[in-house]
């Protein structure tokens, strides 16, 4: 039985706490947040166990073998390094910290103290995410070309962060998760009309083997989009995120170049086949990532969504500060 | 009545011939291609008109007034050229020419031989520009904040120019219409996985007063999209194109910025109204812009797509083309 | 303070508790049902209350004032009659009873006892429907000349009941609720291509002032639809209560008829002019009608989803069986 | 060289004239329209042919093999009637008769002078009529169950027929075509707020083998909507004619019926799998419709579309009105 405590019950919190309590294996044993409002919530949800304001209760308690860390990014650090330093195993909120100095330091840790981490990259785990794993490594879409995606809304100004904290580490978990070529450099414009913090910005991850990313987020858009375009060489898909019904659309469409020596002389001619709509895996992914996450820990498995992971996307967010601040500023990762 | 010429009657040039023809005041009198094909079709619509494969028939003909220079982009500024040479108003296809240089030698001889050039920026003659234009201007959304557009589908890939000079010219020509403050410097990133020439294309345009315009432009999507979101501090507007029946949506939309003095302490708050979509002009566009044209003539006014716009247009596109092969250099303009 | 007895947390009892406890001045303090995994639940959620498989520990408390009866249909009227007898109010799903028979007995016995009856038409209460009752009742769309509801999706095939009594109260009451005029008769056909049930109906109710009603009602839909059109003299209306965003969209569009007086030679032309789409009020609508209950109570006012209101659906509903099961024999209301 | 005249130059004409001349082996040699205007607009596009007020000049000419009628209904039996007598074969735009007794006699004076008769039922050459008919034929969506079809718009009212004489026979025809059982009879109802005809209406057709058909057609909707469910024991489609990039989309989503023996302990279950939105042919409808005429008249072949498929359409049309009248009556076919 894995004993965990969770820290921070706010907006996303009670989502961890009910995934892993529902895991067989997993126990909620104790929950943290300053927030006596949030407590009482808890105390509903989970009445019996543990709730107290002071996260060090948990960090330090031997009654606990793994930590989830739910609280705001800059906190992250101090907590998980407590974590970590009293034997724990982490399971912390996207994105994984402040600062790639910090992620490095408590890989490091880890290894030192053999405890896993495991970075909530819940949309890795979504129905839609493995399923275009699954499109892409078996080869269906061909070499890929390119992936684009808008992820925009009306959405809460933060004191704390720009919008490409808040929105962009999804992508970038995907994309890293889908994208086997090495991101080498990345390339961002951002505005800040209202705030010091960006509300929009736009970024592209250029790729080893010809593959371009691209992030469009925007906090001040009037209407909520959610959509992923991926090109292929032989197909290409398009991933709307707010269809209820049909997610994935696989297109049998593309262009057949026929001479690619001579670029200069090339007849580039178009398919237009099929288009497909697989079914998609309804479990909910928090619920199969802490699944997971009790798997790596019991068979000793390295988490594919592991410190590591964190910190790469950690180290982009980085670099698009560096090249927002400096109006599109190349920045080699 | 203005005697007008056409050269060129591909794709386009028959839009040109049929609205220009439908003006009172306006007589088609010649029509040049160098394809056989299309001069038989030039013949159907025109019976009776003369038909050439020489265009300096054309740009040289003592009965002909105006020249419509409906043609490849690196053909526009010799046809040009010699069309005011012999006294002849010119209306250009966009984008208006291959260089800065060029724009700016035809507008000066144009003046010199006081001659009228207009370009043919269509959308801004379309009820969907106007109304935006009207709502801007009238202040309906307050201070703009952003314009980002996204333009794509499964294209023609050409073999003398990029995606951007194809697609990006319409955004650029209505952002230049729409926006009041300059332009300052763009940032570009691009992809070219197939041929020497980009397919897809990420555009910034820096403006004065806190501005940003984005634009997204993909030879390679497996959907067609043509939508435009317009952020203003009051609302915020879609503007779908592909929407058969409305395409101009104004959202009551926004945030409430409580404190701009101290923006460590702002409190950000939302609106959220009603939504609204006003009835659009459903007259064909190119009609429009054909009236404008005998108007400018007759009357001695200066277009607001003259030369001068489409130079502003041409410049954007060799900064773009410039940054983007520097991976998103930096280009004032 | 209102004591409430809940009889009923399968699907539905859980919000009916939830909203109920929710409003200041009710207190749950009994929950039955058959069901010991409900009742699980039902403790999860009010730990401390009283629970019981038997509804008649409930029906007949001395420490219940009122009774939310959320069980199926075919059970109304036995347990909501003895929470009359007993002299309490009664909270009924919809649709209210079996038979209009029933429905009036029920009715007559809560006068005679002084007691309220309100069943539980939630539509009525949500913000789509509110407004949409204002700009009816204020004359924004002028007569109406018809409503024509499509409720389809791939739905449960229920052993009791067929499709026109799973789906059809949502419309009725709505229906009810917006049109003055009286229903006069109904005309109904349907399928039954695997059961004794019908799957699909269709149902036309014919009301005075010349306004036509029709419901699409389809257990067998591939993609689900919930999309209301009402048709006014002056304007008209969509009802896409699946749209996330805009579920109401109300457009200036119309004919106008310039001689009504001789038919024969009437001008017909169109008006097409700007479409609105006013904000809706996201109060849980369950909640309202909660509130509701109670104000009906306190202040002795007659609900206007009262046993009356109740018995009207049930009416229709026993037409449209005796008209579907003769293949669309016009029955009188 | 098949030579046809064409009688009727008005709205559907022009495209009936331009898809017949563009079939290797026809020719255009006449056509006759009472408006002047439309003559000269058929000058403007088919210069030196014979044009003429006057019908009986085509009917009667020796030089003319075939005849298209595409005058208003009311017309299309003394046109096609004298045609026939005159030995020219016939296309009639649809509906092909005014009455049931109209098509007969014009199919036994066909047969008697061993001439054609096609009726222009255009959408079984669509794409999407084609790929509905090989799926349903090649037993992709099992037996079925139901075609149930939405066509509203805010359309033209017509003085001389009402709303399903001038919206349903797009339907009917497709139904008759796709649809193997016979249509036993039909229920209809409808609302005539305005004028004397219908603006909107309601059909029911009742087919053997349990299938059900439902049409909702209506010229006063603020929205155009062209939707067909075709459901079937396997699967079910959507047909959105609007849409312009997916128009059929096969769901692979029902029911399993695990006892038909005795329906009344019955289990259902869901299957759910993907969704598969085929390519379908672009060409134009017409063309082949056009080709096909001829081929039938060269190769002495029946069209499927012949009168006779024009009766069943004519009668089903009859019935509804009778139906409708009234109020809802079981017609018998």
């Amino acid at each position: 039985m894995l004993r965990m405590g969770v820290i921070g019950y706010g907006y996303w919190g009670p989502n961890v706490a009910r995934n892993f309590s529902s895991v067989d294996g997993v126990r909620i044993v104790s929950i943290a947040d300053r927030n006596p409002d949030s407590l009482k919530r808890a105390q509903k949800a989970f009445p019996g166990i543990e709730l107290t304001e002071d996260h060090h209760r948990i960090t330090t308690s031997p009654n606990v073998d793994a930590v989830a860390v739910v609280t705001p990014v800059s906190t992250h650090f101090a907590i998980a390094k407590e974590a970590l330093q009293n034997g724990k195993h982490i399971f912390v909120e996207k994105p994984f910290t402040s600062t790639a100095a910090q992620a490095e330091e408590l890989i490091e840790l880890a290894e030192r103290k053999d405890l896993k981490i495991m970075v909530d990259h819940t949309f890795l785990f979504t129905g839609a995410v493995r399923k275009m794993k699954d499109l892409i490594d078996g080869g269906e879409l061909g070499a890929l070309c390119y992936y684009d995606s808008t992820r925009v809304n009306l959405g809460l100004f933060q004191h704390d962060v720009n919008v490409v904290w808040d929105l962009a580490p999804h992508d970038l978990a995907i994309m890293d998760h889908l994208i086997e070529a090495k991101p080498e450099a990345v390339v961002a414009t951002g505005g800040n009309h209202f705030t010091r913090h960006e509300y929009v910005a736009y970024i592209t991850v250029y790729y080893g083997c010809n593959i371009i990313g691209h992030l469009n987020v925007n906090w001040l858009s009037p209407v909520k989009v959610r959509t992923t375009l991926v090109g292929g060489e032989k197909k290409m898909l398009v991933w709307n995120d707010l269809d209820p019904d049909v997610k994935i659309r696989v297109y049998d469409k593309g262009v057949d170049i026929q001479n690619r020596e001579n670029v200069y002389d090339l007849l580039v001619s178009y398919r237009s086949g099929d288009m497909w709509a697989p079914r998609l895996d309804q479990t909910e992914a928090l619920k199969l990532e802490a699944e997971y996450f009790l798997d790596c820990i019991m068979n000793d498995k390295v988490p594919f969504n592991d410190g590591k992971a964190g910190l790469r996307i950690v180290k982009v967010l980085e670099s698009v500060d560096k090249s927002m601040k400096n109006r599109g500023e190349l920045v080699y990762l």
